[in-house]
């Protein structure tokens, strides 16, 4: 049997049940605005946030996997291509791009063009230092982990994301595939 | 000029922006699992359930009032339906129905058919008495503050939610309209 073509993001998005965004995006301040009061520590939430997405994302793969019909990845620049044009789109309804990969291909952005999670945010002097969006970041680490599909032990990624005050922090994939034995 | 007709439900959830069901239903549960964590005991949980639901509530409504063309209810009737039938349905996608009403019309139920937010949830057992989604409750609650649309001093609604195992409490507007002198 033929192998299944992969569908596009749009095309699985819209045969998925969906919400309201804007509740999605006051549900998602509400989280940040609690570990704020929680935690105190703006590194503590950002770290909270990256942990709170890496168990999103470790379950979030299933779905992925089931919808898309996307099988191994062969390279890193794949795997990019697949979380900005069918992962991102999948989940969140919006496209994103990769680029400014670094000149071994092991380093690239992958950036938003409309960002659901930061619509109506305005963050206090306060919060200096951190990163509204991390939770994305987590996510995206804890879905590959699950597929363990990349084939490199140093590589990572930074997620910029455009109309977003918040730069990601960098996350490497490194020690994670390392400790998972993956080469 | 005549006024603007209310809108269905189904065609402002049709028209407003989306994100997948299942983010938002992991997102939940990742909400969940952190207050379990960070308070420990599960009516602390509860109760703050209850409070980021009031906030998203408090904002939420303002999208309410502008996508569904809803003027002011004139009984508590006309309000719990427009709660379940056009509030629910606009930003969950499901619609859900008013029973159980009590002889004096001060005290219903509000069903839902499908509730998005249990999607994959199953609680140990160190979880008796959480009500799970106790955000739900709250934003109901903060969004009827906003409007002071409820007529009754001594009014309240319980929630239920067909396919849940949790049962929100009864939750009572009266001291809030009380307090706002609302007569």
């Amino acid at each position: 049997m033929a192998p299944v073509a992969p569908r596009s993001g749009d095309a699985i998005f819209a045969s998925v049940e969906h919400v309201n965004a804007e509740l999605f995006t006051l549900t998602y301040g509400a989280i940040v605005r609690q570990l704020l009061t929680d935690l105190e520590e703006v590194e503590e939430v950002n770290k909270q946030l990256d942990q709170m997405g890496y168990n999103i994302g470790v379950r979030l793969i299933d779905e992925f996997l089931a919808k898309s019909n996307v099988s191994r990845c062969v390279d890193f620049k794949e795997t990019a291509d697949v979380i900005a044009k069918v992962g991102f789109k999948m989940f969140l309804g919006v496209g994103a791009s990769v680029t400014n990969w670094n000149s071994d291909g092991t380093c690239c952005s992958i950036v938003l063009g409309d960002n659901p999670l930061v619509d109506f945010v305005e963050l206090p002097d306060t919060c200096q230092g951190l990163y509204y969006c991390n939770i994305l970041s987590g996510v995206v680490r804890g879905a590959l982990e699950m597929v363990s599909s990349i084939l490199f032990y140093y590589t990572y990624i930074i997620v910029l994301l455009l109309k977003c005050m918040w730069v990601f922090p960098n996350f490497g994939f490194c020690p994670c595939y390392k400790k998972m034995g993956i080469e």
